[in-house]
């Protein structure tokens, strides 16, 4: 399933090396206005090579709108927005030693031998690109509407966002991860400000499901929680329950705990969800691994330039599927 | 949505007060034993009443199956199967007075002051138990072709499962939880064996998407982890990548931190799931909260038994969203 | 897939001798008021053993709702309605002789030998029954919105609507095929009024693919066409364009060849849809079929009571699911 | 709704004017052969200008594949491929006079004044481009399997394909529609040999909803039937239920007249559908509309070249909706 969504539906679809990576954003209501310079500050803050912390390639991602949009406004037609893969390399790639960490074992079994295994083709994090796309029309909505979605960092390895030096300890995580030819994971947290109260639905149509869904999609991501999320199972109800209360004739709670979500509704408080990042399974160092044309024990050293961290890249792309399913609850409410 | 699953489809249905709750399970494949024992004795596991840590609420929770079941298989067609409220208490409930932690306020707008608040209606853990039919199902499916799924509560409170005296310490935390009126939270690890390599499939499709949309429908979740998780975030890539190995023709990872799953796709290895459970909202403190009908700050107090901890309850219903999935990505494979 | 629609979604589930048929309603608004005596006549009309014109068999039909429904209105939960299969004989039923025009042969191969065969199971025309619970309760929120459906015979066999004595016929045409040992079959068309303009979606959300999906799941439909339908085939476009007027400051087209809907979206006037149903394939006489247990050419002779014309009884079956489609668009506008 | 499919899903998108069409195909086995060339073999059936009975309008209709294509293969990720729009006009289009027989009132409704009215935007039969390349996709998987689709005219006006000289009767009907400034609607039949029994599904899964949702969507069909369809309401059950024999260890039906497909399931006979296709709404002669801007009765003369008749174009498109059913089906069985 590369569509995903229930009143407004995003497919996305494209490999690494192959010719273009794009989405399809179907349901989007007609009339509204689209700024392409924010769907290219949003891909920006995405792009590798912007800084000592992260790889060298040089992707345009420049943003070609097929459909749904004319004169600056949605139509109300799907949204087809593709990036042309340029800095492909179009080496044939057979993961014979499969990369720890990788799909590349699973994915040679499911697809057959068939997959475009070129730079992790359909599971690269360079898909998450067609996803900013999509995020970034949605983000221009929901301001719009008052509803602001704002990610960020909270841990870099044994740096946390607690700590008084935090950007300079996170630097220095990354670098240190470089430097010994290794990877760093991290958690980056998501608040979305001005949300109604009643968004979501019953079961599987809870903001939870729905949000946590689009999340795990995001290569990497191996753990989501919302409000206090796992520390929940150390606490107490008469600590862990939101006292309610109303001043000035709105309703609010005393704490956030519950993270702006209740019974999988919202409750007009502030969303907040945070999703963990294993480190970049890509790293320079010698790795154990079978070769599998010979059926035997070897080892594996991956060459290339790869990003020591991937989440600092990854803060918009948290935000975009945030805020695509913020958007899909709206557009069913 | 209360529809979930890409090739089997699981409804849910019913209100915590209202005729009966049920599900129906569609795609199941024609020709697969049902043994309604098996069903019974993961409901068993659910069901209240059972001991001295959960309410004494006698609920018969006697399955009966409408449809897709004939002479002990199933039929192709979907099965539904129904539990009747028979210790249900019809006194008409209006949330005046939204209980902290609960979905009361959030589900009052969304439905227009129109819901069934009796006993938290649609929202009730009472739904639970047509999960656990759902997955009772799966479950001697997938045990029939080698796949058993085991849950555990691995923390309740500050009980961690690493002490030596773990159970112990798990009831202490719940009757001290009980004694002051109090309730408490836990985490349970769900672990699957026997799985094929290269189940899932991409993006939205990957596993870790589709289970953690099952589990984060389950009422309390608010939290759900794969392997490693949230530790992966102060990992290296050096310790976090696990090692493929080859030994007597038998590939496997020397360590599991992927939990099972790279790319979103099985790899053969156990699949390992946490979800942490908030404590239970209703407890017997006095809590503040607002006078909808006055406009008014003011206190509540919850009377009624109630579960100090959920977790216990939760174990199989866990499960039976983990089988749901698994079963789910099988008929699509 | 037993569950269609896009906003709101229709689980239908049963087979025809087993414990019960039913469906699942979800996405229903909250607080419509649902009067169960309508759901009650809806079901009469359908209900078999009314007249000379069709089986004898006596089911009562009484619908039990399970959930979603509070002292007469929707909670904005999904509805589920179940009615018992009371008058079913448990005689084992093995299709070794195929019957001409059933799914006998079909459904062997796809459920491996494992289909309820008993009475026709799942595909007996006893699930309208639930498809008219479902539409029973749109019905009642579609009227309460200014629109209302209604289907009507227009042919049984030879009988046209045309003719000055269509009732005389229609009877003399069923009566006729009875006294023969055989059945007939014949057309009806449904028309709704009071649409506004503008329902529907692009491609495959367009009314005329939602709502000939649903009719299509009827069992015998074998054609469904909009407007003029197939007699366009014969038309110039300059009489088949609807011209479009302005009166009394109201927009309508001259005439209605279009069938209220363009390019997939109704246009205001009213949506007239007709649908051909095939003769009961269940008759008296001797028909050719194989005996699968020998391998060999054999006869069959069909015994038991049968409607000789399936076509009366579904007239209130193809007003539900068109009234299903309008009522999932109005959700979705 | 633009992505339609159970298993295999297509995503329609695009604007007639616009920068592009497309479309994205997931869900399609990796390792399937694709031939590029015969993808544009039938897009070149369904191309205009190739004759004096379409357009002269110069599309080149060149695919361009961005995903899921490897060395000629597929790789199992979403194929998406695209046309250029090189022929459009951008003329700024605003339907102040609808024209009759077009969604231009319905669509302004619906979109609020902002669809792209250009060409029809999405509405615009050259979508029906994006559908081809999916079913030419899907057709040469078919073929490796043993399926063969073909569909043909069988009605243009007056001209029927019983008659001897059908093919010049046909020419005679579009060239005399042609220069009276008007326009004919046909009827096209196609056939699907080679298909295993027990494809497709219960209720709104069955074969004849699922081909006649893909049929629906494409513009300007008002009627779709299978088998005998509308024959059948004139028939008796004795003549119209197919007699099931056995020849040389092969069964089969001595008619078809259910068109392959019985209780929703293929049954091993050709499936057979045909289409009725409306005559081309737009007309160079004087028609009757309202003006929006001044709200008052007027006429209305469309410029322009149009198609007499696009039901000779639409043949290729017709055998595509049906392929990708069909391939639907199977990969779900």
């Amino acid at each position: 399933m590369n569509t995903f969504g229930e009143n407004l539906r995003l497919t996305v679809f494209g490999e690494s090396h192959g010719e273009a990576i794009g989405m399809v954003l179907d349901g989007f209501p007609a009339g509204e206005d689209i700024d392409l310079d924010k769907v290219k500050e949003q891909l920006a803050r995405r792009a590798p090579g912007t800084g000592e912390l992260s790889t060298a390639r040089a992707e345009p991602d420049e943003p070609l709108f097929l459909s749904g949009l004319l004169d600056g406004h949605s139509t109300g037609a799907p949204l087809c927005a593709t990036i042309k893969n340029t800095d492909a390399k179009s080496a044939d790639y057979r993961p014979e030693k499969p990369r720890p960490g990788h799909a590349d074992l699973a994915s040679q079994i499911k697809y057959k031998g068939f997959a475009d295994f070129r730079g992790g083709g359909p599971f690269s994090g360079r898909l998450t690109a067609a996803m900013v796309m999509a995020g970034a029309v949605c983000r221009q909505a929901l301001e719009r509407r008052g509803i602001f979605t704002e990610a960020k960092i909270i841990r870099i390895g044994s740096a946390e966002s607690t700590q008084p030096d935090f950007d300079f300890a996170l630097r220095k995580e990354i670098l240190d991860a470089r430097a010994s030819g290794d990877s760093v994971g991290g958690v980056i947290e998501c608040s979305v400000s001005g949300l109604p109260a009643g968004l979501g639905g019953l079961m599987f149509g809870g903001m939870e499901s729905r949000i946590a869904s689009a999340l795990y999609a995001i290569p990497g991501v191996k753990g989501v929680e919302f409000g206090a999320g796992f520390e929940f199972a150390k606490m107490r109800g008469s600590e862990a329950n939101d006292p309610i209360r109303l001043e000035d004739g709105r309703l609010f709670t005393e704490t956030n705990n519950s993270g702006g979500i209740n019974g999988g509704l919202t409750n007009g408080m502030p969303l907040v969800v945070r999703c963990a990042f294993r480190p970049t399974p890509s790293i320079a160092r010698e790795q154990k691994t079978v070769d599998l044309s010979k059926m035997q024990n070897t080892t594996l050293r991956i060459t290339g330039r790869h990003d020591p961290c991937i989440v600092p890249r990854a803060v918009p792309v948290v935000e975009s599927m945030v805020e695509f399913c913020i958007m899909d609850a709206i557009c069913g409410s």
